[in-house]
């Protein structure tokens, strides 16, 4: 272990700071952290809906602004939020020091509002912490080789927690947030839902892809690669969250972990695809290069030469998904193309999924009780998904929490 | 001349930027320009009250914000008109590209919110201006050597455009503002007052000392030390403004150039100084220390071996001047201690004042007539002060206006 052993990254969302009254808050916890005797380096988001104000004004002026100035434009929120916290902190008596993701040399490529991380320069922040400061870093935004100020796409605030935590040999990276960890189901569902108190990366990206909206996938993505342990936890009160970390011995016995939905996907099916080899890739490779995300695909068992295939897409890309298809389907002569937007995905996860067999078979029989129908079944390592009518959504999600016995203990 | 000859720089202050209308408006006058051929260099201050309302944020914070902290939070306003602007010109179909002062390299002393330009690096400037861009620079802010960010103090963005415009070589420096020009008296006193063409830095120097609020003394001060002419006009019209330059043989015609008042200074009196040697430096000095301007001077003939002393200092400044200069009476055996905030000064400013007699006494015979006493006196080579009673200020300025002749040609 090096000398930073005891340091902690924190990193707090927009929810975390949304005014001055959340960032005084902020500082009393961070402040309380660093009197144990730990180093500490705060990641900070902008306060509230500063970025989607600034992104107004900018849409005031242009419809299409330039990718590098929107860059220069929205970078300043968390500028604000890192200065403010530093004030915060010395008001409190501690010592503190606030950069931009330029001044701590977060190197990234010149992919401008979606940049990757290429280095860390960590030197200025091993010089503070030294003196006994908390640094405080500008989530969300780094600098090109050439000085341009870029930034690092949805949830880049957290990709910066999880780069700099590896980067200094942190023990933990704290991600605040306004709920109190990963749960077995959506509370807001299922009131006997349970937080689980560790969870393996992979399942923590299962869960994620299959709607649950705690982490964005790119961050435990990131975290997994460097083995960076991510605590998640509310910036509301003092409970402990859920630990994110690779796979431990304790995880197999608990067979699924919990039960996620994710009503914000659209169904497309694609009528009469002539059932010839080279054509579903010829289907994938247009929509992908027309950048658009496909999670689910089914294609039905041909009888006649012809057969029907079906795939989910986020239901903000269903227009540009379906121009896409059709287009597509005149060229390959294949029929209609159709939409239902009105569906659920419902997804159980676990790592000891792998080791048990039957998971499948009870998630069906739970919805074949509640005479809930299934669309599409989709099955990975670690999750089973079903697409079924939106309207089921919360039956489904209880009947099958109920059914593996997730919210006792 | 350089290849640069061909060289503008504009700045624009935070009315002509006060809302995205505005910036439009500018966006339309910088793309005019650079298609008559003209190379631009664009300086930007902050959205209208967008530095009021930082420090604001600041300020529910903590009463006395780290200096290093006030320039991290609002060194972000510029960046924000920056990168709107370079939006609003793109929308033109002109090329532009913005800038913070960190990027391009101003490089300025560590004295946190009042720092000082060391040294401009202007090559990634002429990069962009050699691929045809318009060159927008945030105004107000610097980098320190070691990478922190720095601001210039009150009307730090026109010395940004100063420093930019000596170190590219600009044939002239525009300061867009939201008056036409420099007047030989305030047009709300007097309707007759008249727009000077022509002025020079050392007459810009004393309208501005004296109360003239078009530009702050110390970016002229840089514009005279550096030769770089500066043209201050309206960004709500097309008419041309004043040109501020070094004197030329014309201005020496001009005796009188303009008549200015400046309500906004407190006169504190030590009564019964001892009249010895060495009495004034100490009080000066100790006033100095406190970091408070001193303007004029007064001190009465000694008749009894006491005296009575007599200074303005800015109004803002007055209880901390009390405090002081009670401190330093009795520490000197001197007496009371009084102030008088109804007082304002009006001046004469003109070069040609060198070379002609009789200015003064024009002056006060104008003043007499109006039956407007004068409670002090002071005068440089090029203006002449006289503080007389505040609710008489306006009449005092028409009639020096009137007597000097300024409003007609």
């Amino acid at each position: 272990m090096s000398k930073l052993s005891k340091l902690i990254v924190q990193k707090y969302g927009g929810t975390s700071v949304a005014d001055i009254g959340r960032i005084k808050e902020v500082a009393k916890r961070v402040v309380r952290q660093k009197r144990k005797g730990y180093k500490m380096v705060v990641v900070v988001s902008a306060l509230g809906d500063t970025t989607d104000d600034l992104i107004d004004l900018a849409h005031k002026i242009t419809d299409s602004p330039s990718e590098r100035e929107m860059d220069m434009l929205i970078s300043t929120g968390e500028q604000i939020s890192v200065s403010l916290l530093a004030m915060a902190i010395h008001k409190l008596g501690s010592q503190a020091i606030s950069f931009t993701g330029a001044q701590v040399g977060i190197i990234t490529d010149t992919s401008h509002t979606k940049a990757r991380i290429l280095d860390i320069n960590t030197k200025r922040i091993e010089q503070e912490l030294k003196k006994g400061k908390v640094v405080i870093v500008a989530g969300f935004q780094g600098i090109t080789m050439t000085q341009d100020i870029t930034t690092l796409g949805r949830g880049g605030s957290n990709l910066t927690a999880v780069a700099l935590a590896k980067a200094l040999g942190a023990k933990v990276c704290e991600m605040y947030t306004d709920v109190e960890g990963v749960y077995t189901a959506d509370p807001r569902i299922v009131p006997g839902a349970r937080k689980l108190s560790r969870i393996s990366y992979e399942e923590m990206l299962e869960f994620a892809s299959a709607g649950a909206q705690v982490l964005q996938p790119r961050s435990v993505e990131v975290a997994k690669k460097f083995n960076v342990p991510i605590h998640v936890r509310s910036s509301f009160s003092n409970k402990k969250g859920t630990i994110i970390s690779k796979e431990v011995k304790a995880m197999e016995d608990i067979v699924v972990s919990g039960v996620t939905v994710n009503k914000n996907e659209a169904k497309i099916t694609m009528c009469d695809v002539p059932d010839k080899p080279g054509i579903a890739a010829r289907i994938f490779k247009r929509i992908a290069q027309s950048n658009i995300n496909i999670d689910m695909i089914i294609q039905n068992v041909s009888r006649t030469g012809y057969t029907d295939m079906s795939f989910t897409v986020p239901q903000r890309d269903k227009n540009k998904t379906l121009r896409v298809a059709r287009e597509v389907s005149r060229k390959i002569g294949a029929g209609d193309v159709t939409f239902n937007e009105k569906i659920a995905k419902v997804s159980v996860v676990g790592i000891g999924m792998r080791s048990h067999s039957g998971i499948a078979s009870k998630m069906f029989s739970a919805l074949a009780r509640k005479k809930i129908n299934i669309g599409m079944i989709s099955t990975s390592e670690i999750k089973i998904s079903c697409v079924i009518n939106e309207k089921n959504a919360a039956k489904a999600v209880k009947a099958i929490h109920k059914e593996f016995g997730l919210g006792k203990r």
